[in-house]
């Protein structure tokens, strides 16, 4: 049973670090996002791949708690190409080769479209809709999306956030958006448009969640191994709703532990290339971490 | 009785933000600092001031909380002018005159040197070493630095560290110090100099506690208004070493609530030009903005 349903990209990724690089590795936003949904509750993803698509990636995902009825396949894979430098808080896009996703028109699986939570991950907001008008009750739709679509599809951008509950934005992007340099300011526009909860993810700095009357903060992980950022933004989104889709109950406080745990989940990811550490990563991990992330904010 | 020594730079500033700009204003590292100090614990400051320093600061110093035996007067009174853009997180330096504070050679009054508390708020590292060194024993010595004398000074305020228990530096210092990119390794290795406890301010993304067995974190405070952040780091190490002084009790939890402690009183600060906020707050705002970061981050 598809409990969380994400729609996003999937591709083959090269990356470059000052830890190393990776060429041709899984990659894209619904790939990240459904592993770190998957942790928590079962879902279904929503992307196409092409016929070039390696065969290993799809067994890894159906041995996940992954559905992948939703997935297309068609012509040449995405491909995306990015390096980061030492600071490591923002990639710098170094190719990208839309293929298969340039003409992606999404058909939902019959057995997703009853699905209570979705995730709308980074990709075109013309994809993001078109989803959205395909499920049928949605308890709660969480959508990222990212400066290019603000640039170039800022009307459709904004059609979408006003059908949506949560949206992520890292700062830039809020600022960008809502064109104020003031945080706060941004995120009241936001709630304005419908929205009952806006996330601002900081990278290495952490994550703010703002509702109409309450604020949370959830601070980065000290980690000393950072050697792929890539993901982690997707992560921090998929282990979000995974972990509400398990409680089934959109309290504050559930909402708050979820972004712990969608923290948690990007930290790990960042700790190697590709989708390397959420492979390797137990429940008795992510556990072992959150309580961390108890520990490092109480006084 | 004075518990807090503070030693720093006092002077005029002119600062020009977004949101406008002030002329010939209170400043220096030492008069915020002792401000923040004073909501906690009654300190002294050790400073310089030229004759031309306007009789009403010292007025309203003394109003506070804050012993003046340790001002110097002398000549010129140091100016210092700078400018913020949009995103606040960084002041550019336009102008620095050092005035009376180029020769300053620090005496202590007698009284400040039983004091058990000392703050080496931002100043020249070579001042910073010898008021350490009229200290009879003090039981926890904090100091603050900046980017300038890292380039110029490095060997000496290594020197420094290696005397005093708590260090105060913002991300991009620690980085430029221990010449690293990693936070987690760059307070190793200032860890391992000498020092109990490292703290990396981060401006609005709040701050973080490093120890040889803990870690901490504190987000900085959703403000909607932020029209001047000069002092703010400065304020955030008088409240840190003020509240600790209060309590008189070196515990990881009064460390953790120290920190919250300075993030109140620096995030007041940031709501107005010069120490115009910190002049009108009261202790029961103090109070009340607490528990907002409590509430802020409880889940």
């Amino acid at each position: 049973m598809v409990e969380v349903v994400i729609i996003g990209s999937m591709g083959l990724d090269d990356i470059e670090t000052p830890f190393g690089k990776a060429e041709a590795v899984l990659g894209g936003s619904c790939t990240y996002a459904s592993l770190a949904a998957s942790f928590f509750s079962p879902c279904g993803i929503v992307a196409v791949v092409g016929e070039d698509f390696p065969q290993e990636h799809i067994e890894f995902l159906q041995s996940k708690n992954v559905d992948l009825a939703g997935i297309e396949r068609k012509g040449r894979t995405f491909r995306w190409g990015g390096s980061y430098e030492f600071d490591m808080n923002e990639a710098k896009t170094l190719r990208t080769e839309l293929n298969c996703l340039a003409e992606f028109d999404p058909k939902l699986p019959e057995e997703y479209q009853d699905a209570k939570y979705v995730f709308l991950a980074n990709t075109d907001p013309q994809i993001q809709l078109s989803v959205l008008e395909q499920m049928k009750s949605p308890a709660l739709v969480v959508m990222d999306t990212m400066n290019f679509w603000i640039t170039h599809k800022k009307e459709t951008l904004l059609e979408v956030i006003r059908k949506i509950d949560v949206l992520l934005l890292n700062d830039g992007e809020a600022r960008q958006l809502f064109g104020t340099p003031n945080l706060v300011a941004a995120t009241k526009q936001a709630l304005s448009l419908g929205p009952r909860a806006i996330i601002i993810k900081k990278g290495e700095h952490g994550a703010l969640l703002f509702t109409k009357d309450s604020h949370f903060n959830c601070a980065g992980y000290p980690l000393e191994v950072i050697k792929d950022p890539t993901g982690c933004g997707d992560c921090f989104g998929g282990g979000f709703i995974g972990y509400l889709a398990s409680q089934n109950e959109l309290s504050d406080r559930n909402i708050r532990r979820a972004i712990v745990y969608g923290s948690v989940i990007a930290s790990f990811n960042a700790e190697d290339f590709s989708i390397a550490r959420l492979k390797a990563i137990s429940h008795a991990q992510i556990e072992e971490r959150f309580k961390e992330f108890q520990d490092h904010r109480e006084f």
